[in-house]
Parts: C-alpha cells; sequence; structure tokens
C-alpha cells in the first residue's frame, strides 16, 4: 500500500503507540511502557527542604486552538509549549511531559508522524521527557498534556509583590495575536509587506511564526526563580490584561485586606511598527496586547532595588530580554496610561472560552 | 432564568473554573489558582531514597467511552477512576490529581455540576486531591486526566515474576463487560431476571453497576506493593488476555532471553451465574472476560511461597479479595486451559481503539 495514503486505522492503538516510543527512544527519552511513568526522586532531588513537585495540565482542541493554517508538526510542538509555559510561569525546571491524545481514524499516518515529531522536538527543545500517555480516537485532534517539574526555595506564584515593585514582561507582547490575525484574515502578504516600511517587513514573518510556533520561557522562568529576582510571575496565555487581573486577584486571595494595585503605560507597551501593522488591518493594536493572548511570554514583578540585578542576567550568554511595563501601586485598582495620558480602569476581558 | 435551564455558556470559563474549586473546597483539597500545582516534597516523601513519583495520563471521550445510560455523575466518577487504576497498578499512594475537560457550550450547567460532583467524590473516595486542570470548549465531552503518586521500594511494574510464580486477580472477571452489553442491548432486565435462579439475579445490577461506576484497586494496589507481595501487577483495563500479554511483553523488554510464558484456566475464570446469564443474552462468556476489559481489577503474579501472606493480608480490617488464575510457565507461550481441557494459545486481542 502507498505509505503516502496510510490511514492511522491501519495501524490501531497499540501499533502507534509503539511508534511513538521508537521515536521517542531516538530522542534518549526514557523508556515509556509500564502503566505509569516513574520518575526516581534521588536522581532529581538534591534534598526534600524547600524541594516542590510542579504540575500542569493544558488541553489544546483543533477547532478550537490550531488556527487552520498550522501545520501538524506546529500542533505538537505548540501542545508542549503551552503545557512548559505553566511551568517556566512558576521558575521550574521540567521533569516530564505526559500526553493524551484524541485522532480522527481517517488521520494520515504521515500526519500523525509530523505530529508526534513537533512533539518530540519541542520536548527535546524544552528538555523535558516524554514519560507517558494514552491513545484515542475521536473526530478532531485533540491533545492533552501534562507538565511535571520541580523548584527549590523561590517557587514563583501570583502572589508575593510589593507596592513600587516594577511590572516586567520577557519580550514585546501582540505579535502573536497579530500572526493569527495576519493568517486567519488571508491578508495578501506580499501586498501588506511593500505597503509597510522596510523595518516592518520582517514583523509580518515574526508574527506569523509567533503564532503557529510559540516558545515557552522556561529559562527565563528558572532564571526568574534561581537568581530570587522576581517576587511574582505568571504566564500571558489569556491577554495581558487577563493575566495582570490574574496577580491582583492572586495579591488579593493570599491577602484579603491587600489595597494593592497595578498601573502600566500604552506608551512602554508600544512598538511603532507593530502599531503601523495593526492598523493596516484594521486591528487596535492595543486590543492585540491587552485581550488576545497566547503570547507565552512571562508576566512577571520584581523590586526596583533588583532592577539592576536583571540588567545583568545572562542566559546562555545571551542578555536577558525583558520591558518594564508598569509598576504595583496603591490604588487598589488595575489601570492603564494611554499614550495621550488618559488613565483607564482595564477590564479583565482577556480571552475567554465557553463565554457567550 | 430558570437555573434547571442554565447552559455553560452562561457562566463562561472563569466562572465555571471558580465554580470547580468552590466544590473542590468542600471537599477540603488543597487550593486551586496558580499556573500550575505545588506539591510540598517534604511533607509527602519521608526520605528520597527508593522514593519514586509514579505519574499517569488517560483520556476519556463521550461517543467512545461513556455508554449513553451512563450519567454525568458516572462520568466524572469514571474518569477518576480509569486514572486511579493505572497508581493502583504500580502499587502507589495517591498524590494529586489533575483533569482537563472539554464540554459542549450548550451542556446544562446543572449536568456540569453532576459531572463535577462525581469527579471529586471519587476523588474523596481515593483520597487524591484535584489539583489542577484546565477546561474548554469542545464539540463534546472529554475528560482527560493525569494522577500523581508515590512508592517505596516495591513499586509494581509489569515484569519480575518467575517460573512457577501464581496469577491473581482482585475479583471475577467480564463483570463491566457484561454490564455494558445489557445496557446497551436494551434487554429487559426483569424479564431476565425472572428468567435467572435467585442467585443470579443480584449479578444483573452487580454487571450494570460495575459498568457504570468502577472501582480502583487503590488499596490493593498498595498492599500488595508495601507488603512486597506481588512480583508484579498491572490493571486489566483492556481485557485479560491483553494484559497477560502485557506482563509476557513487560518481561521480554526486561530480558529479551526470556523463555518464560503464562497458563491460565477456565475453569478458575469460571462463574456459573455469570456464565449463564452471559449466554442467555448470546454472549460467549469467556469472550467477555478475555476481550473486552474495564474491569479495573489488578491482575498480579505472586511466588507460590508468599501465598499464605496473600491470604492473611487484611484491608480495612477485611480479607484481600483475590483469585487465583493461572501460574507462569516456561513454555514461551500465553495460553488457556478450556473447561473441555483442551489448551490454546491466546491471542492479544483485547480491545484497541483506532483499529479497523
Amino acid at each position: 500500500m502507498d505509505e503516502d495514503n496510510l490511514k492511522v486505522s491501519y495501524l490501531g492503538e497499540k501499533k502507534l503507540i509503539k511508534r511513538i516510543i521508537a521515536k521517542s527512544n531516538i530522542h534518549n527519552f526514557p523508556n515509556i511502557g509500564d502503566d505509569a511513568a516513574i520518575i526516581n526522586m534521588k536522581s532529581n532531588f538534591e534534598n526534600l527542604d524547600n524541594s516542590y513537585l510542579i504540575a500542569s495540565s493544558d488541553m489544546l482542541i483543533e477547532s478550537h486552538h490550531f488556527p487552520k493554517k498550522m501545520s501538524h508538526y506546529q500542533m505538537g510542538w505548540k501542545a508542549v509549549t503551552v503545557n512548559v509555559s505553566d511551568l517556566a510561569a512558576m521558575g521550574a525546571i521540567p521533569l516530564g511531559f505526559l500526553m493524551n491524545i484524541a485522532i480522527p481514524s481517517n488521520m494520515k499516518l504521515s500526519d500523525f508522524d509530523y505530529m508526534i515529531d513537533g512533539v518530540l522536538d519541542a520536548c527535546s527543545y524544552y528538555k523535558i521527557p516524554l514519560i507517558g500517555g494514552d491513545t484515542n480516537q475521536g473526530d478532531e485532534i485533540i491533545i492533552s498534556g501534562t507538565s511535571l517539574g520541580k523548584t527549590h526555595q523561590n517557587t514563583l506564584r501570583k502572589y508575593g509583590f510589593k507596592k513600587g515593585d516594577l511590572i516586567g514582561v520577557t519580550d514585546k507582547l501582540g505579535l502573536s495575536a497579530l500572526g493569527f490575525q495576519l493568517i486567519s484574515q488571508n491578508n495578501d502578504l506580499n501586498q501588506l509587506k511593500e505597503k509597510n516600511t522596510t523595518n516592518a517587513m520582517n514583523l509580518i514573518d515574526l508574527a506569523i511564526e509567533k503564532s503557529l510556533k510559540p516558545i515557552a520561557k522556561i529559562n527565563e522562568g528558572i532564571t526568574l526563580s534561581n537568581e530570587k529576582i522576581a517576587s511574582s510571575a505568571t504566564d500571558i496565555t489569556d491577554g495581558l490584561a487577563s493575566e495582570l487581573y490574574e496577580l491582583y486577584d492572586g495579591d488579593k486571595t493570599n491577602n484579603p485586606n491587600s489595597k494593592l494595585g497595578i498601573k502600566i503605560y500604552e506608551e512602554k507597551l508600544k512598538d511603532s511598527n507593530f502599531y503601523k501593522l495593526s492598523k493596516l488591518i484594521n486591528y487596535d493594536p492595543l486590543d492585540l496586547i491587552l485581550n488576545f493572548g497566547e503570547d507565552f511570554e512571562l508576566l512577571f514583578t520584581v523590586n526596583p532595588d533588583d532592577y539592576h540585578k536583571l540588567k545583568n542576567i545572562k542566559i546562555n550568554s545571551n542578555d536577558f530580554n525583558f520591558y518594564i511595563i508598569g509598576e504595583i501601586t496603591d490604588s487598589n485598582k488595575v489601570e492603564i496610561e494611554l499614550l495621550d495620558g488618559d488613565i483607564k480602569k482595564l477590564s479583565s476581558k482577556g480571552y475567554e472560552h465557553l463565554s457567550n
């Protein structure tokens, strides 16, 4: 039979799992094959004091989370990134990844292979071995992952900041949202590039790349935790506004009497090429930054006395990339100062599933 | 608005998650709410030597894993059971459960509540706190779980048995398969009960109960591990035949030169009421036992010298329930001796997803 036209149903669940295991072995991941994954504590933890196991689960569904133009390889990659990003948000060192997938029985075996390659290449990139999971038949592609990690002492939480702490992000925001609009609106990209300045030309490619193959900031999270620089952190999956409220609410949950607030500045968020391009395709750039999400950048707070530390950090001999976008106030509100000087209360809109 | 007709979309993802957290708090589970769950190592592990973290993931999909007559409560319960059963198979003590769910936006809020009650009641029953997860919109109900546990020293694997070891199961098999047939065939259950002897009458209710609300044998697994009785174990999810091959293959993977085989006896598997009832609804009872699965009983091996230990074990002051169904041989085959004395090689059929 022509290998190109083979469907996954030709092999069946057990042979598909063997196929995943064979691919996994190429990546030198530990053997999968018992009822559950087994992680040796002694070889992964130095001691029990101040040691924490970090566990997070996220599910991606084809019709809701994967843009039509996303390749199967990118679907696999994104599913790992989404899960690893939660480890990054805690400052955790990866231990292992479990993956439950559902696939239609008529999925092409070659597409299945690409998807698994995407998963395993991402696992290699983040140094998080695939250690277990489950394969099922479903009506569409679903990848439900669980990432396990570990921290010592300074686990990054959604609370812990104080008045005056600076608010940082690990890169400019909104690019992924812009990329999604660019590919879903079927814009003529060449025409767009011509309309734009030379400087902005690369931005289109960058935005599309970021929406289709996002990168979790795992090393940045580990560094912020290990160096005890960040006073809190989360990852930006649902849009900056929503995540700012996660910090605001995290603080209130931890200390119900807290009057801490958050203030950010549009001027700090603005990138002129990004603003220009967004307007060209009729999107409000600030809306893309605040309310769409999928940036997978880290949002963190830092005591101003530690700012110089941040400037001097190296990750694999590169500077630690970050922008300060605001500060912790005592206003008991989440606010933004717009370019014209107006100060507005932010809504927590962000992106929410299952809402009318 | 009439609370009975409320749909989940009326609340949206974040409020649904808050609803889960509120229900979870009633069960005294730890707070969920950061980017990931945090498990304190010091309060969960006594030392690092011979300590293992056990992690397993299983996904259930409405159209494939939940019979039409299953209630939403039972769906939630089953999703936890399936995941906890893998911990039981390793002899692990539960640490935590993560749950990713997908639900249609027009799901009734009351059904959602029942489903979450099923999840949380099962978590309470198995003493495994809900520690994290994710809620998404999907076309049908999907519950993807991850169970975390711990073992010390004697983690139960799919290998480790020797020639002469006895093969045990923690209860009679096939009941769940029978239950599925009874409810899916729309049999007239009252008429069936009349046709049957008094002894068998309860069997119908028992079979249906077992198919709709299965129980993972978590305490049995922990006991077999702690008392160092079992030389190997797995749980029966895909049918006895398939699981026997899991042990057979597990042994070969661990020791490629092994000539160990497995022999079981139909006589030991037979329950006369079960056989009678199966035949009444035109099912081969042995086929139900061997090839359907979802028993969630433990299949284990034990050195014959330890047989007396098994007989004397108590779990919560009850006897340890088990049946010996065969033994480990040096035949290099998986065989069954039928009631008429015939010896047949077993096929590994069991139940497999995604096969033609």
